[in-house]
């Protein structure tokens, strides 16, 4: 990869010299890819009236594995084309692949993914969750699999099971320690912005189509913070069956989760609905108005209890641990509700058949 | 760029055959960058003992700006030399730069950097915070200057000052509507994650350059959630006063944050120390442990009050509203340690006079 500041800079199809009346950065000098600079969102951006912003012209596609010519015999496109064929096959086992995402953290997304999970297993289906955190995983820590070994069978890598069945893969199954991160080897970390993004897409894509989740009835996939997360998992994909947003009772929550519902509606995956979690914490705004604003399914308010987080600390999802408080009777309603959407014939699933 | 698993695949230097024993994916089928693959972290990995899974020959050590040779007449070097020295003079105006960090999402960060930052405005400092999360941007809305317009003249963009005078960039500020997400310009959204992070970085060069910041004591960066954040913005700024990491009482937090500790350990900057936000909501572990286990300063806990929530939603931090109640004066006894940490000799700053 040549340059740092972004994909475009070395693509042979880019014009190369500053175009005439380009975005220029406030302080005159063009900066590098300067089409894209934040300011050229700004309201009183320097920009000539005209200018271009955009550059949509079907000549300038990146190049994909596709294009390559003369990879040096590394057979790249026969590499990815044999890992997708792999994913395709490993997820037509699984009926429905869901994505809980928030952009905000701390909003509950791996607690309600860890209670979800526990209720359809307790329910008799088969379930996975993929913890798509790669740098602050914490599913296996809430589904009581921390610590467990590894296994690599001939059908891939054996996903462990917590005590109510549920298999779960996560990278902090492959962490040596709990004060250890995530660092993608390669020969330096100087500038490793460039490639983090491609390196945790990769990482996502062999999860999910090495592991060895055998027969689900749903893969749940707990997302990151971060409003674009969606749509590289999204893209990993050959079927998103749907995906559930979670905010909390606060503007500032209801502020970036708006920005999440814009982009979960982008994807062709239904939005199953928004659920509220503490709710009662604060006394911020509703998510209930919030579903109504943004034209989806109001899943449920969970209220807040000190009890779902420390039944998470200890392994044991609330659902399971205290089944008939208020917030874990909650939970189940909204498993429930989610449930049956997926039922529904419009929710796009592989065509793996039911347990009876 | 060519291909999307990584950025290495395409550098000349790399070895493009595949190596004897080199690590291979679970299926037995060697994946792009097969030796980043998750699984190489794997105890039960299906590596042969010995086989190489570090690569640190000098001799594969990637192309940076200053190698590109033939660069079609776009002067990348010298657009990023001249953007480099833009930000160096820049940032010599402000004395001390400080992140906060925390890996976890939702631990509150951002309301402990608002709350900082009214502090020491309280107090007579010039101070200034740059969002640094453009994915889920909230120090607009919680300093008040949510929807004010961004005015560009000849020393760069004017940053808007909230009512107690600190000076705010956002992507907020840029963004044309609460529910718009952040989307980098391209000409295809396909495999964003292949340059998402070089956008970013991008991005937040430009917030540091191109903002008229004018002679601040302290400009205060609030991170995104995840671990790997840190390395980038380190990597852009000639000098890092410090970091404070921040945590709330559970297990599931602390295992995050650890990993953030490591990272900021691994910084030049001194890790200032470690904050408990919502300290008595849960019954979880101890931030005074967690701070002494892993060998930093316990800078103090911040008692859970729902109106630190509600006064980040009006634009008034607590400090300033209810400079009186337990969570503020917390915060206030909190500043105040930092600013005598950021004061001590060893303690990295350029050389900008303070104020008498």
């Amino acid at each position: 990869m040549r340059g740092t500041c972004c994909a475009w800079c070395c693509d042979p199809r880019r014009p190369r010299s500053p175009r005439p009346g380009a975005a220029r950065s406030p302080s005159g000098s063009a900066g590098p890819c300067s089409s894209s600079s934040p300011w050229s969102r700004c309201s009183s951006s320097p920009l000539p009236p005209g200018a271009p912003t955009r550059r949509r012209s079907s000549s300038l596609v990146p190049k994909r594995y596709k294009d390559i010519v003369g990879d040096g015999g590394s057979n790249i496109e026969g590499q990815v084309s044999e890992q997708h064929a792999r994913l395709h096959a490993r997820l037509a086992e699984v009926r429905a692949v869901v994505a809980v995402v928030s952009g905000k953290g701390g909003v509950g997304k791996s607690s309600l993914t860890a209670n979800l999970a526990a209720c359809w297993a307790l329910e008799g289906r088969r379930v996975g969750v993929l913890d798509a955190d790669l740098n602050g995983p914490t599913m296996a820590t809430m589904l009581g699999v921390r610590g467990r070994r590894l296994v690599v069978g001939a059908e891939g890598v054996t996903p462990p099971e917590g005590a109510l069945g549920v298999r779960v893969m996560s990278m902090d199954l492959l962490l040596p320690s709990d004060d250890a991160p995530l660092i993608w080897e390669a020969p330096t970390q100087a500038e490793s912005h460039t490639w983090r993004g491609a390196m945790e897409a990769n990482a996502l894509r062999e999860f999910l189509a090495d592991t060895a989740w055998g027969a689900l009835d749903v893969l749940l996939l707990d997302l990151p913070p971060g409003t674009d997360r969606l749509v590289t998992v999204a893209s990993l994909l050959p079927v998103l069956s749907g995906t559930i947003v979670v905010t909390i009772p606060s503007d500032v929550s209801h502020l970036v989760v708006r920005k999440s519902i814009t982009i979960a509606a982008q994807t062709k995956a239904p939005v199953l609905g928004l659920v509220e979690n503490m709710s009662g914490l604060f006394p911020g705004p509703s998510g209930a108005e919030l579903a109504r604003e943004a034209g989806i399914p109001f899943l449920g308010a969970v209220p807040f209890d000190p009890a779902l987080a420390a039944a998470a600390d200890l392994g044991e999802p609330l659902v399971a641990a205290a089944p008939t408080c208020e917030a874990a009777r909650a939970l189940t309603a909204i498993a429930r509700t989610v449930a049956a959407a997926l039922a529904r014939a419009d929710v796009p699933s592989s065509r793996a058949p039911r347990p009876a």
